[in-house]
Formats: structure tokens, sequence, C-alpha cells
């Protein structure tokens, strides 16, 4: 793993996430730039001392001479890190599961694109979103067509974390998200709204083509926008709604997607995850749970648990490090095409990419943009 | 009352409302444009044979001579018929209540205003959902400061009734709305967008002064917009979305307002009415339930049953007629400013025609336009 | 109408809901045992002076000799006075409709259930709650079978609102119900337990036949029961718990029904009643709203607004009082079973007060008691 | 870990719950009574393969023997287990972790409290539910006394996948549970039940004092309890209902609990675990959300990630793991009062089996039992 060191959030989750199902184990990691730092956090991850190391390069060259080497790479770090960890990564041989958005702008996840293609290696991103059960439901749905054409859509990503300005008061999370050399040029567009955008590709099945985004920096002395609001055409003619925001004071981690075909639609809530609600022209409406008998095959693969007993975040998260273990064996034996299809990967990288590149393209120009 | 005959929704609803509070009696009508069916729905109605005019021309010519004449005109007619009907009463020495939107053109609605204006008489406006206590509750939050400068609107108004080509299939209600000559430009705009922006200006006490808005016709065949997405700038420089549609597959009358200050947010859905949801940064989310001893003195005065004991749309609707009835007796004591703040009146007619001729303009520009 | 004079919660409850549908005028009342605030409370409900009388025996006298005399007598006094205006309205030949409980005690009401037979009138109760469009369709689910058998049923009607020892402190509605010489033996139990009694025999379409009940007077003073706990059977071996409470301190009006059989299980709040949750062994939760076009032809014959338009406490109780319209107009035609199944009746009535007698029974004995 | 061998549910929940926080790791196992199955298992889990013991007496004895031993065993087995395998361990020298109920029966409890007493050595049991983040919020507000002094409490725990005679047709969760011999006496009193008792004592602080419980076996053939219901009395004169049923058709793991003050109620569901609701006599109703910043310091210790990331079943039982594993070191280090108190242990499993051995007496006599 390279970054989840001491004050990281999302470090720890994907180390609990990776170990949930029992197929990965983190054995070594380059968690801080600071030798020290990283060793402390070996010391809290009970990996072994010498596999706690002062940077990532020092890993890549370390771990591909033992014999009991890592077999891939987790990149938790800031954005700006993602490409530089990853090109290392792959040239060293290992295959990489990052942490969102691939990069740091557009132009860094064409040249990653490249890397991996370059390499054969495999690569997997987590948006964790779709490692929920009734997201992948949902988009059984949509691919089976029992809403009929979609025509409408409404994703919105809600948060309120940064209605103060905390990145000015030591808050880490807040600091390096502000800091557009560490994070990339996307404020809110590239924490969530990317989220965003990927769940309403990855349910409806369908590319945005189009899209007029307005973005504003609403805390004063922001450096990167808080806020985003954007109108989206999609392959099929379709209009999208898309909401993101982090001062919108009072609200947690508020993710939800609507999709409206002709017959009926669908609606995900994330703070709500086990349960996905289907409303229809001609019916009642129904709502699916996770477990259920009646689920799609892909839903009740990534189930645990019984229904009823609550699956949350760190559990969709473990079925992204899951589908990334079978791959990542079905690579090792020869397969042709040994990444599973639910699992985000580059070509997901470089959608998240370009969308918060033409965001910021629409609303500097105050037009609409083709992708 | 001027409409609300045989197969119309609205008609029968009106009666209900303004009867609930035992302050006002349906005594004569102009029912429909055929004098038969003007006098059977006055049957169904109970009131005398002669007064069930067959035309609202008659009425108001009969009306005015009675000595025990109505005390004023209320309008339930498709849209095009509001002015007309409107500038009748007035000359007539009438009153006017009438249903949304006030007119079925921007210019209409200023020959309106200047007509209520020169004549002196009350007006109201039936935006039924400034009727609900915990509108009401909001709009007294929005004004307490509590939520600190207002940044950010979501407001909502989904259906899906219209998801399929009903106005072709005999559809009473669809057939109208969908006729630009009886219903005005503005299809979803006119019908649900007009009450979203409303109720936006309503509860926040903000004009809105700029929007760039999309309206599409979704359904092949239909001759007005059917799903409206606009972005809205208010006096303070706060960023609103409005989004209508009637193309919403499953959805009921889903309006929804969400209001996003500095400290905390508000959420309020039509579906739900009573309650009122307040997330704060600081504290835990509060729901506040109708008939709360700790509401505000403005809802606590439209509430009629103890709490738990739902109130719906037809109780929302009578407050307004209530507090019509109020301003009446108040108007007829001479009291200077006789109409209650809360009741929509002339100016959110205006306000609300601008509203749909400036989304078709912005729509048609593809521009963002100025109020 | 009997009752409902000044400080009454339920008169005006009754007068909106009794005019609602257009069916039925109020024109006459012994508002109060005093004439003074019955003429005042005559004024209120704008009826003529002389048709507001002292004396619900005046009333009837008076009345039986107008050749525009009432069609029939609401009764909304407290519980005590039920039987004596019934007996006197039918001798006076003036069909009743009563609010609950029908009498004070379970003798009362075997007293009423002949005068009623022997009369040969209507009689109509407003078990309010059976007026919900969504108690109708699940009455109608029940009777279909697609339940499968019942096997248990969970009632609770859960209030908060006589947590404290409100009737020592004046107010009016508290204070007759705490009082057994108005109220009847007993409190919680007369109260609300009888409408979850009923809500439970009006759904499930069975009786009752044994229960193991224990009441309790939790605030300190107070002279009747405020909590109520029962284990029943019901004809077919099924078994329901019933809760009632009024001191639930923090609910509001909180009626809930269960209902578990071989298939699946129904649930409906009275506090968000245009919904039916329905939940089965062998697939999606299903919700019902109010006015779906897939709902039974019970449950749409009550429905007055489209899908997503709220109707409320008010809307349910018209529904009793146009069912009871529409059984008077039968009646007067001659129809020799003139009053709608599905509105309660005398049968109910005694229904209602046995369970009050037998619950004060089984606690006190503090063993199980047949009905 | 004995039990958890292959069909299994609550054994691999258990290691990853175990696992979660990085404070535990599944080393050995003695997982099935046959050995093959227990290897099999034992790579399933990836535990060295002679560390897969065939039989929980064998690993006793040899992991007291390693350097590397065990530092505690987790019992997961049929409950007529718990008692032997428990005693074998204390005996061993391991603390031991054991599935709930502590044993098969109540005279099976009282055994192993003395020889936990008598080894001295810590004792836990996994009450799942008392690692919610909100059940410990709930457990705070009880002792701060801001409810006022409780008077009434509902707890139910409804399933409905005992609906079926599935323990006929092979579904192994279903037959040692249906099994007397295998699960003892109480069915699902002891399977559900004993949690619904436990989350009630544990919140409110306070003991049960007596009860009437009533016992049915709906399902035909079975040979357990499968609903149960029961009023309870506690220490301060409280009074409670319990529900648990595994025949409530469409339920899935239903567990809530309401309690009742003088000046407010709390509500919690293990469906929607992350919420807590208050409810207020003077205020409005408040809704607490999982790592609030003004939750209590008992709930803020066991919440891991920010607000609106839900955490789930297995994040609960890990905290439980986590607590335990605080335990151990506390205990390890000689401290007097090693094991957390918000840590469920022996005396709870005594005060579980009591639940049950009285649940069933008091249904058999049909008669109020004290405790």
């Amino acid at each position: 793993m390279v970054g989840g060191g001491p004050g990281a959030f999302i470090g720890p989750v994907h180390r609990m996430a990776a170990e949930l199902d029992g197929r990965i184990e983190l054995v070594a990691g380059a968690f801080s730039q600071s030798a020290e730092r990283s060793r402390a956090a070996g010391e809290g991850y009970r990996i072994a001392p010498e596999r706690a190391y002062a940077s990532y390069e020092a890993m890549m060259e370390a771990e591909r001479r033992r014999t009991d080497a890592i077999d891939f790479v987790a990149i938790v770090t800031p954005n700006a890190l993602h490409l530089p960890v990853a090109e290392a990564a792959l040239r060293a041989g290992f295959p990489v599961m990052s942490d969102k958005p691939a990069t740091a702008t557009y132009e860094e996840a064409l040249a990653l694109e490249k890397a991996v293609a370059a390499s054969g290696l495999p690569y997997g991103l987590t948006h964790t979103y779709a490692g929920y059960a009734l997201v992948r439901e949902a988009r059984a749905i949509c691919a089976s067509g029992r809403l009929g054409a979609i025509r409408k859509i409404v994703v919105e990503y809600l948060q309120g974390w940064l209605s103060r300005p905390v990145e000015q008061t030591g808050q880490k999370q807040a600091a390096w998200r502000s800091d557009p050399a560490l994070n990339g040029p996307g404020g809110c567009t590239g924490d969530i709204g990317v989220h965003a955008f990927h769940l309403l590709e990855y349910v409806t099945g369908m590319d945005v083509t189009g899209m007029r985004a307005t973005l504003r920096s609403v805390v004063p002395g922001r450096r990167v926008d808080d806020d985003c609001t954007a109108l989206l055409r999609l392959e099929n003619g379709a209009s999208a709604v898309l909401m993101a925001s982090q001062i919108a004071a009072g609200e947690g981690n508020g993710l939800r997607l609507r999709v409206y075909g002709e017959n009926g639609s669908l609606d995900w809530r994330q703070e709500d995850p086990n349960r996905l609600r289907l409303k229809w022209l001609d019916g009642a409406e129904e709502i699916r749970h996770a477990a259920g008998t009646y689920l799609s095959q892909d839903a009740r693969a990534v189930t645990r648990l019984p229904g009823g007993h609550p699956e949350g975040f760190i559990e969709a998260f473990a079925v992204l490090y899951r589908e990334f273990a079978d791959g990542l064996l079905a690579w090792k034996s020869g397969e042709p095409r040994p990444m599973p299809v639910t699992l985000p990967g580059i070509r997901a990288g470089v959608r998240g990419m370009r969308f918060i590149e033409r965001a910021i393209a629409s609303s500097v120009k105050q037009q609409w943009v083709e992708f």
C-alpha cells in the first residue's frame, strides 16, 4: 500500500476492505513520505518493520526482489501521486489497485491508460459504490430493459463537511483536497462528482456524450470548486442532472441515483444501501432488499449476510478488492480477459478524469461541451 | 366558480377546499362552456339551478344584480381563460381567487397585474403548497436567519403521469395541458414548474434574478415541454437547481424543496407534508411535526388537528381559501392592507409567468437569461 | 349534531368530514348543555339561531316537527351521553351517526343494540381509520387470501399526550376522558384501544375470541387506565398483540397494524396513511400507494385525489359520512340492506364495548378471558 | 475457533468481525466434528493445516503447548456445545469469546458462571447488537436520565425465515436450531428472543424482575417455539413488551427497541442501525446519526467511518471483538477489572438463559413468573 499514513481516512478503510474476505493481506507499504511516519504506520498495520518503506520507489525496488513479494500495489495517496506511483508499480511488474480519481489530470489519465496497456498488468479503481449489491441490481435492471428506454437520470452527491473553510484549520483530509497541486484542478468535482459520474455510467451502461456544468467555490478563500451542477446528455439522447456539493450543510454522504425509463424508475441511496426502490407506471412500488432470493445473480454474488443484516461501506469496498483478487488469480492462470467486468478499471478512470476536465471547461466557457 | 365542470379534477378540489373551514359556500358558477353541462355540474354541486350559468359573462352580469350576490369569483378553467375571466370579474366588481398559473402568457400576466391594481380588488392565487403548515414553518425558518446565509437550493417536482401520450387518448386533464392554445406555451414548466418556482421564492423570501433552463418534449408528438431543468441565481448570489418533469415514470406528485444555508439545511416533501427535516452542521437532525407546540406562529395558525393526525392536500388548499376569506373581510372593513402576506397574490402570479417565459427563452437561446 | 361545543376537538372534525363531499350539511345542533354556549357554537357553525338548541331533547322535539327536519343525528358528546342521545334520536325517528366508543359501558351497548334493532333505523359508528383507502386495501388483501392463513397480528396505538396529568390542569379533552362518570371505565382502552381492536377485526375480517390484558394507570392520580397491553386469540387460532398507550411520550397518533400470514405480511401506519407495505416470503417488498390503478375496487372507491396528493384524517372521516349518506338514501328508497358493509355499525359498537369490558375483567383477574 | 465449518453462517462472520480492526487473527480451529471437514474449513480460512484440529479437545491440548498458542477461544458451535467447549477452554487456560446464548440451558449457564469465576479468565458474549454505535448512544441516553423515569419499553425481534418448515428440508441453520438436543429448549426464544431481552437490559441498564410469556410453535411439526410474546416488569416498576417471532413472514431481521420515559422516548432499529430517533414531549423529533460530533463518548468510541458511510452488522460484531481484545491486553497487564463494561459477559449470559427458562416456565404454567 502506498499512502494511508497517520491521519488518513481512506488507508485504514482499504486495509479493512482488502482483508475482509480473507483473500488479501497487507504485508508491505510506503505509508508516508516520512520514513519515520511510514514505519509508525507500519506498526499500526502490524506489518514486518522492514516492509514499511520510506518511499514507494524503495518499496518497488525491495519487493520485486523478494520471493514473497507483494502481489499488487494499492494506491491510496493524494491524487497527484496516483500516476507516478502507478507507473512505478507497473514498471516493477506489480498490478495496481488505485483509489479514485485515477490521476490528478486528464492528461495524466491518458498517460496512465497507455502505461497500463503497455504493461499488460491488471488495474483496478476503487469506485466504492460499485461494490454495493443493490447497485449491481440496479445495473442488472437497466441492462434487462425492464425500465424501457432510459429518458432521464438524476444523480446527486451532497455532503456538508466543507461548509466551513476547514482546510485552513488543519483538517488534513480537507487540506490536500483543497490544494490543486496535490488534488488536481477539480475540487468537489474530483472528489465526489467523479463518483456520481461513474455511478451514472456504471448503472445505466451508457456513456455521457456532452455536458453543461457550473462549478462554484462557495466558501471564501477556497481554491477549488466545492459545488457542481451539470446537465448531461447520454448516448441514447437521455438527459441527466448531476449535482455534487460539499457545502450542502447537514448532509453526510448523500449519494443518490434515480433512473427514469419509459415504464418506471429506480432509486438507490448510499445512506440506505441495502434497499433499491423501483416505481412503475403500472404497478405498486417495489423495494428490493439485499440478500433477496429474487435478486439478480450479480447482486447475490456480492452479498455476504442473510436479509436484514446490514452491509455497509466497508463491505462494498471489499467487494471490489475481492473481485480484484479474483482477477489477479485469473490473470496469473493466463486467462485472456481476467478482470471481472463488474470491477471498475482504467477505462472508468479515464472517463472520470475526462468528466472533471470537461466540467471545468464547460464552467469556464459557460458553454455546452462535447465529450 | 368558473370552470370545474364534468371531468375536471381541480374544480371539486376548489369546492372542498373553499368550504372546508365553514367560511365560504359555493352558490353560483359557470362550470362549462356548454349551458347544459354547466347546469349538470351545478346540480352536482347542489347549487340553485338558476345560478348555474351558461357562461362566465352571464354569471357576472346576473350576480352583480343580486342582493345575495357572490362575494368573489374562483377561476378554475384552463389557463387561457384565466385573464378574460379575471378581467370580467374585476370589471363586475368581484374579487378573484384564481388557480395557477395566473394567465397563459407573461404579457397577459402584466395586463392582469394592471387590471388588479386598477380595480383595487383583492386577488389571490392558489399555489396550494403554500398552504401546508410546514411550508409556513420552512418560510419562518429562512426568515429567522437560523440557517445562516442561503447558499444552495434544490427544488424538484417530479411526476410520471405524462410518461405516455395520454393527451392523444382522451385524457381531458392531459389534453388541454398539452394544447398551447388552452394552456399557454409552458407545458410541464407551466403546470408544475411554476409551483416549484413559487415554493422556492415563497420559502426563501428571495427573488430569482437569472436562469439557464433546458426544456424538452420527451414523449413523441407532445406539443409542449414535459421536462425542465434549470439552474437559477438568487438575489443574494445563491444558486438553485429546479427540476420539473412529467415523464418521471413512477413518480406521483414529487414536489420537494431543500434549502442549504451556512449552518444547516431544511428539507420538505409534499408527499410527506406533515414533517419538516432540518439538518445541522453542529447537531442532530431534527424533524418538526405538524401541530408541534414548538412550531412558529405562522405554522400553528394553519393547523387544524392535533399531532399525528395527517392533514393533506385539500387542507393545504383550504388554508389559502381561509386566508382569502379573512382578507375579504378585512378589505370590506376598509383595512389598508387587507390580504394576508402569506397568501400568494398577483405579484406571485406575475413572477410565475415570468419564470415560464424566461425558461422558454433560455431554452430556445441555450443561454443564461436575466429576470 | 349533539355535542361539539366550545373547546371540543372532534365536533369541528365531524362538521368538516360530514360536509366534505357535498352530501351533508350541518343545519341544527345541541352543542352544549349550556343554552348560551350552544347558541354561540351554532353561530360558529353558521346555522340558523333557532336551530342551536339548549338540549338534545329540545332538538329532537323541535326537529321532528319541522318539514325541513334534520335527516339524522350525529353524536359527538362524551361517552356517557352516547346511549341516551342515541335512544332519544331513535325514538324521534332519526338515524344515528355516533362517535366511538358506542356507549360508556358494555351493558349500555347491549341496550343500544336492542334499541337500534327495534327502531329499524340506520346506525353508523365513526371508527375513522376504517375510512382510509389503504385500510380498505388491507381488508381486501386479507379477504383475498393472498397472505395465506393469518398467523400473527400486531396492532399498536401509541400516543404521548397524557404523559403528564393534564386532566388536572384544565385540558378539557383530557378531563372528561379521565373521569369514569363521563367516559366509562376504560381510559386509554376506551379512547384508543377500541380503535386498535376495531381495526384488527375490520381488516382481518375475523373475530377475537379470547384475551389476556394488562391495564395500568401510569401517571399518578389518574383515575382510568392510560396504558394497555393485550394478547388476543382470533377465531382461526391466530394470535394478536394489542398495545395501546397514552403515556408513550413523544408519540403523536401512532396507530399501526401488521398482519402476518403464511406467505407474507401487510403493514399500515396511520401517520403515513397513503402507503401500504406488503412484504412477501418469496418476493420484493411492495408499497401500494393511494390512488394506484392496481388497487382493489374498495380502495379506489374512497380515493378523491390523484396519486401523490395526500389525503388525511379528515378525508378518511368523510368517507364514513359519505357511506352513511349513501346508506340513508338507500334506506329511504326501501332497500333491504341499505348500509354499506364497509361502514362500521352497531355490531362494531358492541364488539368494541365488549373489548373494553373484557380487557378490564382480564386485567383485574390477571387471567385469560373468553369473549 | 470452535465451530464455523462448512455451511455455517456465523463462523465466517466471527472471522471477519474478529479480524476487521487488525487486532486479532484466526490461526487455529476445530471447525467441525469431522476431521476432514475441519481441515477443509481450515484451508478456507487459510490457517496452517496442522492447526485445523479434529476436535476441540485436541485443539486445547495442542495449543496449550505451543509457544505461539492462541490467545483465546471463540465458540461458534450449536448451543449444546457452548458449555463443554467453554469449560475445556477455561481448563486449558484460554479466555473465551462465545456466541450467544451462553449455553443450552439455565442450569448450564449457572455452571458456566462458576467455571468462569473459578478460572479468573476473561469471558465475552457476542450479543452483536450491543456493538452498534447508536445502541451505545441509546444506553448513554438512558443512563443520563434525560428521558426521565422509564415507564414503558417495546422490544420486538421479528423474522420470517422459519415461516415454513425449512428444518425438514435440509436447511442446516434451521435444522440444529429446531432440535432441542442441539439448541436447548428455547427455539425462537433462545435464538432471537434472548437478543431482544439483552438489548432491553443493556440499553436501559435495568433488570427484568418478572414476566408473563406465551410461546407458540406455529409451523406444524416444529419441535421448538417459533413465536414468543411476553409482558415484563422492570426493577423500577416499568413495563415492557417483548415480541420475538420467526414466523413473521416477510420480515428480515427486524430488531427494534423503543424506550418511553417521562419526557420522551428513543427508537432504534437494527435494519437502519446508523440512526437513533428521539421524540420529545416538548420539542421536535431528533435523529442522531452515527459519527455525529454531538454523540456520547461511548458512541463515538465505536465508530470507524465519517458520517453517512454506513456501518453494518459485521462492524458491530467487530466492536465486541475489539473490546474483547482490549480486555485481554488489560487482563494480561494485570489490571483489576480488565474487561470493558460495554462488552457483554457472563452475567449477561446467565441473564439470557434465565430469560429463556422463565419464558418457557411462564408459558407452560400460563402464569406470571418472578425472575
